[in-house]
């Protein structure tokens, strides 16, 4: 695993933060509370975007709220999280897996893929944030390092991205009790 | 109206573009259908977010896709747009009005105003985009323009802005038959 400062991790480390243990809450549930810390104190301003929902079919009862009565997920275009930090554009797709020796490419649908590249391309941080929930580990990898397994995968190479790369290209997020993924502690380091 | 460089748009001008009346789209569809082209012409990445919704209550028919059966519409804690051109961070919302004098402040949240003042001081450029359906013009006023109305409808000021102080303190966006609100056109002479 990579440090922002190119540190190794010491093998003789201790297990991280076990006694700060994420069980019990998803990784969405983690970003949002950390954005909502970010935003309290006024560091950044990130927001998940609203899941898209097609809308089939209205009600209008009489002096109540409209009731969606029929509607279906639509696949997002784009990825789940954007937003604003030292005047800098974030972009960022966050995804928990049980799999513990893999990160299967199937997560992520190819035009997300395209926002990505695309939002590297016009001068924007892009990265994603992974959780291997059984190692209760969460990294930060940067968009440039995952196209090249993404574009692999259709020219024979794996479907998936090996745990062991993803904790050495990778940087492991810190766990705080405020910010619970603290990703700008890493883009800090990386960028700022 | 102000044009970016400050020229005041001569009396003698003739009616803008009369013959491209935007007059059966809506101000959502127009700005979608720009907002497609700078992404097809790799311009920029700027997205509508979607409609935030409650769901309460999912059906799982066998062989087919989950259909949502009761839902509900939720008041949006942002901007419905935002992205990123030329390495900055965009973000605005848009509002068309039937009216004819002013714009009513009502069309805005208390928390949307927030958002917006946010990005501001966080360094990114945020704006709205306001049509006159009536008089077919669709103008960009950026946040700091609208703020203070904001705040002077609690001190006693007016509910609304008059339409002849968006026209002098906006700039008046050009229809285009490709990207039919070319806002990034007013944003590139203001900031770029």
């Amino acid at each position: 695993m990579n440090y922002p400062n190119g540190m190794k991790r010491s093998r003789t480390t201790s297990p991280r933060n076990r006694n700060h243990s994420n069980r019990g809450m998803t990784l969405e549930e983690d970003i949002n509370l950390t954005n909502q810390y970010y935003l309290a104190h006024n560091k950044a301003v990130i927001h998940k975007k609203p899941t898209p929902i097609q809308i089939v079919n209205v009600n209008y009862p009489s002096r109540s709220a409209a009731v969606i009565t029929e509607a279906y997920f639509q696949q997002a275009s784009t990825t789940d999280y954007n937003g604003l930090y030292l005047q800098t554009y974030l972009d960022f797709e966050a995804k928990e897996t049980k799999n513990k020796t893999s990160f299967p490419l199937a997560n992520f649908h190819e035009h997300q893929i395209k926002h990505m590249a695309s939002i590297l391309e016009h001068g924007g941080i892009c990265f994603i944030i992974i959780r291997f929930t059984v190692h209760d580990e969460t990294y930060l990898l940067q968009t440039k390092d995952l196209l090249p397994y993404w574009e692999d995968q259709f020219v024979g190479g794996r479907k998936s991205i090996p745990y062991k790369e993803i904790s050495e290209k990778g940087y492991l997020i810190p766990f705080k009790y405020q910010a619970r993924v603290d990703y700008l502690a890493i883009l800090d380091q990386l960028y700022f």
